[in-house]
């Protein structure tokens, strides 16, 4: 029997019409499919998915761990793995949905790397969150000789610093719990002007506002800070 | 009478599969369609968008300077806001077809800069070539603390030198007749191992190898390579 074949597909920033014309043709073809879940039971990309999922498809969720770098995290890892290879080996095509892009950021990597050497996988790229916010924003990322830098708010601050004043655009990612570090950067290399926060692009629920207005309090994982220095 | 709105349709890296379900509600709606077209008269993202465009679209190709920064270009632009602002102002709305992102290294923006302050501007954010390149090659860009540097070939050879050693990961676009700058850059920084060289991503015509491999002679300017210093 011929083992199935994964398709990591990116299926966008949060907006159902951001999915590819592929992603919904894969969607709608293979028998099982896979995505993350948190603890709580939500799933932003199952909602991302959900107009265009038939009946009957087989679901799998992937209680995803929050930590990564952890004995237990690389555990569920495994577990998620073996879960997925059951169907591959029983000749199921998978399609493991992923937000924005597989290959940016995200858990599918962890998966791709327990998988990628047994089974067949093909990665069906995204619209990923940097163009996203940069569309909602309505702030061109980079044009002619420009450099691009993209980085994790979750670096140590002496790398942002460091990272930020060495370029002069920057797409600062996973924002979440990061905010008051990214903050004290943006702000300690006289860059504020030039700071934009952008939280759930492109969807109802999206915020764009100037760094410098966005209040204490709790942020989204999935927020934004983009930084060009040269546009104070 | 309203003036007509201006859509910036990221239409993906070159599969009329990877371009997204709102670019394709939108070019079925709009009156009128624009796209850039070489001398030579050939428009790649008309051809991407071949399978979606209506009958009786009105289609307005735009004859796009490949020098930017020249008198002759600046007028050749000028012109081309003139054209559209003649259709927005009888009250039709544009689609302004972009290959990829519209704000990622596209002349979009060169449009965008004359048009955004006299018309509404809806930028929809597309694949772009940076996570199409990472899938065609099956190479993840970025994950947990990596940073991620997008270089356009354009650069002088003693930036991107000092741009290449000081990341980890790097996407460097637009090779093109910059094969060899870019080469001489790689060998010199001893990461030949770690470089990728990927030609019209997820296209019939795709051509994926290492960069040591890549013969002399003529590169298409739609070229990148993935660059990974610690996975040489």
């Amino acid at each position: 029997m011929t083992t199935g074949r994964i398709y990591g597909l990116g299926l966008g920033p949060g907006d159902p019409e951001l999915v590819t014309m592929k992603a919904v043709r894969l969607m709608r073809s293979v028998p099982v499919i896979a995505y993350p879940r948190t603890a709580a039971g939500a799933s932003l990309v199952r909602r991302i998915a959900a107009p265009y999922l038939p009946p009957g498809l087989v679901e799998v969720p992937l209680d995803t761990p929050m930590a990564v770098d952890t004995a237990p995290a690389q555990a569920a890892y495994d577990a998620q793995a073996d879960l997925l290879a059951a169907h591959l080996d029983a000749g199921r095509d998978v399609a493991l949905l992923c937000e924005g892009d597989p290959f940016l950021y995200g858990s599918f990597m962890y998966l791709y790397d327990r998988l990628a050497d047994r089974y067949e996988i093909e990665v069906i790229p995204g619209v990923c969150s940097i163009t996203a916010c940069a569309a909602a924003a309505g702030l061109p990322l980079a044009g002619r000789e420009d450099v691009l830098t993209v980085l994790p708010a979750t670096l140590p601050e002496e790398t942002l610093m460091r990272e930020l004043s060495e370029t002069s655009a920057a797409v600062i990612m996973k924002i979440g719990r990061h905010i008051g570090k990214v903050r004290r950067v943006v702000e300690a290399l006289g860059c504020m002007g030039g700071a934009t926060y952008v939280e759930r692009a492109l969807t109802p629920e999206q915020r764009v506002l100037s760094l410098a207005k966005v209040p204490d309090g709790e942020i989204p994982y999935f927020s934004t800070i983009l930084v060009f220095r040269d546009r104070d």
